[in-house]
């Protein structure tokens, strides 16, 4: 990319004389109130942290990690060293002051206020979970010229939404402790604060039951958390301020138990682990009581496990077909005056909420648990379009909004950003609004390994992660885009992979090729296919490679945004031709190159075809754009044509700009 | 790098004719018989493996991640889906012939046979411990052109040594588990068969005791394994034939065990966990009884969760100073006519030895164990200069080399790869040889941490295992380094950070900086200082940041051996003179790059002057290269001693050559 448009594209805005050189900070997401107050606080080895009479471990946690963060930005050799209960520090650089430790529930005071003077960092909290929210904009704040300091300032913050979380299916895929641990980090640095582990699948089967072994033994391949594995995660989630909501899926989506307990089923076969993707048959039976002392026995054990108040029974997409095809249960349904299987599994579902009732815990699930039948006091988490959230709301329920932020779909981060819970236009009342708790960014499994999870959850969800958070966003996408792939960057101090792995696997792919740029700058034009195309384009199971092109390019194609803009730019006022050019020039010349990559790594084939087309276009816009004629115009139709086809399921992002130059050259 | 040098330098022998366009293998560490059989296997995607009559869970789980790597790389959906013991494959295309599942053993057979023909693959060995090693040979053999495949070849291959291994120092810098498992999977693929873990250290206890839990408790930081972890980490290895030997260091480095149970101590004082690096006093009492019932009953808890038949007592750097001062320790002396501290220290050993025979554990110990009070059915580990393996192997020891083997150190591949536990001048006989077990690196942790500790234990590692596999090496450098460097970038396909942490901590040192290649081209000719030097220039403590220029640079400066060898051949016969123009070029503008970026990150302020140094020498040098005269020769010379001081712990690798360089055109 041309230094130009960068210059265009990311402006660090000096505040010059105001601030005194300090450079504006990026903060995601916003806090509620800001004020710079023309003053810095240096960085320096005498920097201390001290608490203001209440100290928990999750604060003393949170000093360390802060610490950590800040030398390793920094490299200063702090002088107070490990930081502990018993430490004793005169006069702190920054003092932390909380008048209680948090509860982890959902509404549990998360503000804080932060002030930063040139020699004295005051940060005040309710609770050490707003404290530490509060430790994560202060690292913010951090900046660099001549010296590392903190941007003077006086902050007031606190989140709009009670419930910001992440969903992590670990069942497609199964994601080993330590992925969960480090999005856990990543969680906290934005500001999150739950974490829904969807533990239980088709194609497997996660936690340890001590009470049902075979749950695992035959149902998950070997992997699954234990017991033990589950409370590190609880107390690591806990330490950063973050809720563990486990969802047992029932009663479809439910293979995996049957594998070892067919008594459950609706329907009397042979069950395998399921290894493709899909909805499925497989249905726990409703009628039979043998399943409700299982589901008793088993949530007893995982209610005492997971101590959330929560705990979400999934309940989406029952094919309902082993429903209809057991007379027994239709014999049921007909005395019982069940008239269809949405009320059967409502039956199913209230049952269920009295084991959970009896546990003391609050049901969640999907969309399809919402049925007049249930009782207003479950959370129902809406992911079935634009209408489920407000039709909850309006039933009397609590809701979640999930729908709009699916991160699995690989829409970029623009699209779940602009996703309000409550638009200014929902027609709720301010009771009915109040029923929505926040929303959940879903990280579904098909196509993820522990390998590329990593870049499908960052950096979008911090962009889903302020929408929950800020007030009165102005919903300035370009200013969302920089501060996000900054906030990005800042990530991966946490150990998360998600910039680091696209080099690693350029690599792979090209068996060590010394010069990546060829095979970058196609991977910075094009995306995975959107929605569900992936699964249809090509057959995949769970053993299938996750290793190719579509798995190295990112929902965010980077230059595909930026060519965007400069054309429709050069399309108003002519401005930013040069711009234009410089990308032309680099993709019309980046296929001969690309191509001789391909030639000796068969796993690139799939691509050659749409770099080619990529760098034939470009040439003509090149030509066109020195105001020549182009010969052979049927051919160029043939491949804008031709490129709009996905090519090893990634799409051509550039070709609607690219389109739009033309129509406006020609 | 110009294209020209990397060919001089990297160059893949096409064997043409010979084996039909297959291009030689790169095998790391190289098998003992290895014959070309003209053909290739094409890898598609109807290959399977199946086993010949015994299946164990060790080749099933081997048998997948194999399967992972090759359809990782190749990017092949293959058909046969996850492997398990119930897999009936008929006519597979890979066949898995073992005699029996291996025992964790020295000297257990890892020999296998492996014969790849255009339609079968055969993979023979008496264990399955064997028939993983070969598997990883397998991997090695894959090639591609037009397709993927592997080259038809017959391997027969069996180590050279029994006890090849890493230490793994997780005391210092605690390690988490991942760290571990990413390296077993390393220490796997180079065929090493040994992990040592140590474990207790004067800054940390890492492993849970339930019978003294306030070792971790107050000895930790709480950074340390629960037994459930250890389990889990002996399990890992396990699958891939690897021991897991741990070592708890007495009587010195005892620190961390006095903390919490002061009464074991040589001195009566407060102690705390040790914060600096260095030799320290603390030392267990060897006369108090108390002592040995402590040891008793934790070595009965610690021998039981480690299976493996030997166990470390350490045994290291005992500074006697506590004992010394310790009059009631004088007296037993005296009284039981122990004339120094050494001899005092194998009464310990003894009694030490007594406790680890009762259970059923061979003793290992460091060089200072060794007395001619001590029986010969204990091992030594040599790490104190050249003599220590001999001297213990004439004195009938049983040994394991670590001199030269000390990663920790800093020192090029190079040095490691040519330091042979029994080169041809030992002076040992026959039988003493036979008493070499073989060999291990040590990771000491003071200047590592979980981010940057792959890359100082790899690549160099697998130089390090080759040494410990393959007989009769030819010891060609250069074969090595490219062999390594290919090998090096496989590694990643087993989740290790060694390449791609480098990148994340350049983005991290230059605030996300977009142009690198001004660090990278400095960071690729420098290494951080050797041996015990850094601790000497700067003061560091367990909680120093590990995030500076030092520690993004890699112990073999890539760009500055290819220098050295080009100047080489330059002065002999002054070919290659526009590759060494190339790179005088490069670092001749580099500084103007390199200090726009230093300007804005103080972190890196301490290389400003290496950096102009660099680019001034670079500048003269291209001046003397075109015949012309250079003028201020004494600024040169001031420039030439400037930069032959360590800047930010790291030394211009690069000097030497421009030195010879500069002699050679004045």
């Amino acid at each position: 990319m041309s230094k130009l448009v960068r210059i265009i594209i990311v402006s660090f805005l000096l505040f010059g004389g105001v601030l005194g050189q300090v450079a504006e900070p990026i903060l995601m997401p916003i806090p509620e109130k800001i004020e710079y107050n023309n003053s810095r606080f240096e960085i320096e080895e005498n920097f201390t942290i001290g608490f203001d009479k209440i100290i928990t471990e999750r604060l003393i946690f949170n000093a360390n990690h802060f610490i950590k963060r800040l030398d390793g930005r920094t490299g200063t050799f702090f002088k107070q060293g490990l930081i502990n209960e018993n430490a004793k520090v005169d006069n702190p650089s920054l003092v932390i002051s909380i008048d209680r430790e948090g509860e982890l529930k959902p509404g549990e005071d998360e503000s804080y206020k932060l002030t930063v003077l040139s020699n004295k960092i005051l940060l005040k909290a309710k609770t050490d979970i707003g404290a530490i929210r509060g430790l994560e904009t202060l690292l913010q704040l951090s900046g660099a010229d001549k010296s590392y300091y903190f941007v003077g300032c006086e902050i007031e913050d606190e989140p709009r939404f009670v419930w910001r979380g992440l969903l992590m299916d670990v069942c497609r895929h199964f994601m080993p402790l330590e992925v969960i641990k480090r999005n856990i980090r990543g969680l906290a640095a934005a500001k999150m604060n739950v974490l829904h582990l969807h533990l239980s699948e088709d194609q497997g089967f996660r936690v340890e039951s001590r009470e049902y072994p075979l749950l695992t033994q035959m149902g998950s391949d070997g992997l699954y958390f234990t017991q033990e594995q589950i409370k590190e995660i609880i107390n690591y989630a806990s330490l950063f301020g973050i809720r563990v909501v486990p969802e047992f899926d029932i009663p479809g989506h439910a293979t995996s138990w049957l594998v070892g307990y067919p008594e459950l089923s609706s329907k009397k076969q042979e069950y395998s682990i399921e290894r493709k993707w899909g909805i499925f048959d497989a249905t726990l039976n409703p009628i039979n009581e043998y399943t409700y002392n299982f589901l008793d026995t088993l949530f007893a054990e995982m209610t005492s496990l997971f101590p959330d108040q929560y705990f979400h029974i999934g309940g989406d997409e029952n094919s309902g077909k082993h429903w209809d095809s057991n007379p027994e249960i239709q014999l049921f349904m007909q005395q019982n005056d069940i008239k269809d299987n949405h009320a059967l599994q409502a039956y199913f579902n209230n049952r269920v909420l009295k084991i959970l009732t009896k546990y003391d815990k609050k049901m969640v699930g999907w969309d399809e648990i919402q049925h007049d039948d249930m009782p207003k006091n479950i959370v129902i988490q809406s992911w079935r379009g634009k209408t489920g959230l407000e039709k909850a709301a309006k039933s009397g329920f609590q809701v979640i909004l999930s729908n709009g932020y699916y991160i699995d779909l690989i829409h970029p981060a623009r699209d779940h950003y602009l996703n309000d819970p409550l638009p200014e236009d929902i027609d709720l009342s301010d009771e009915e609004k109040k029923l929505v708790l926040g929303g959940e960014a879903t990280m579904w499994a098909e196509f993820v390994t522990e390998e590329t999870v990593d870049s499908r959850i960052w950096p979008r969800t911090a962009a889903i992660a302020e929408r929950l958070w800020s007030k009165n966003l102005s919903n300035d996408i370009d200013d969302m885009y920089e501060r996000l792939n900054y906030i990005s960057f800042r990530m991966e101090e946490l150990g998360l992979l998600h910039i680091k792995n696209q080099q690693m696997m350029m690599r792979r792919l090209t068996n060590n090729e010394s010069n990546l740029t060829p095979l970058k700058t196609f991977l910075d034009v094009v995306e995975p296919v959107k929605n569900y195309r992936r699964g249809q384009l090509k057959d995949y199971t769970q053993q299938s490679p996750l290793t190719r092109v579509v798995d190295a390019a990112v929902p965010d194609a980077p230059d595909a945004r930026l060519f965007n803009l400069l054309v429709d730019q050069y399309i108003s006022d002519g401005s930013g031709k040069d711009e234009v050019t410089d990308f032309l020039k680099i993709w019309s010349k980046n296929d001969i190159k690309l191509n001789e990559i391909i030639s000796k790594n068969p796993i690139l084939e799939e691509i050659r075809e749409l770099s080619s087309d990529l760098s034939y276009i470009s040439g003509k816009m090149l030509v066109l754009l020195e105001g020549k004629k182009i010969e052979g115009e049927e051919s160029l139709s043939e491949k804008f044509e031709n490129s709009s086809k996905p090519a090893g399921q990634v799409e051509l992002i550039v070709l609607n700009p690219l389109k739009k130059l033309y129509a406006h050259l020609k």
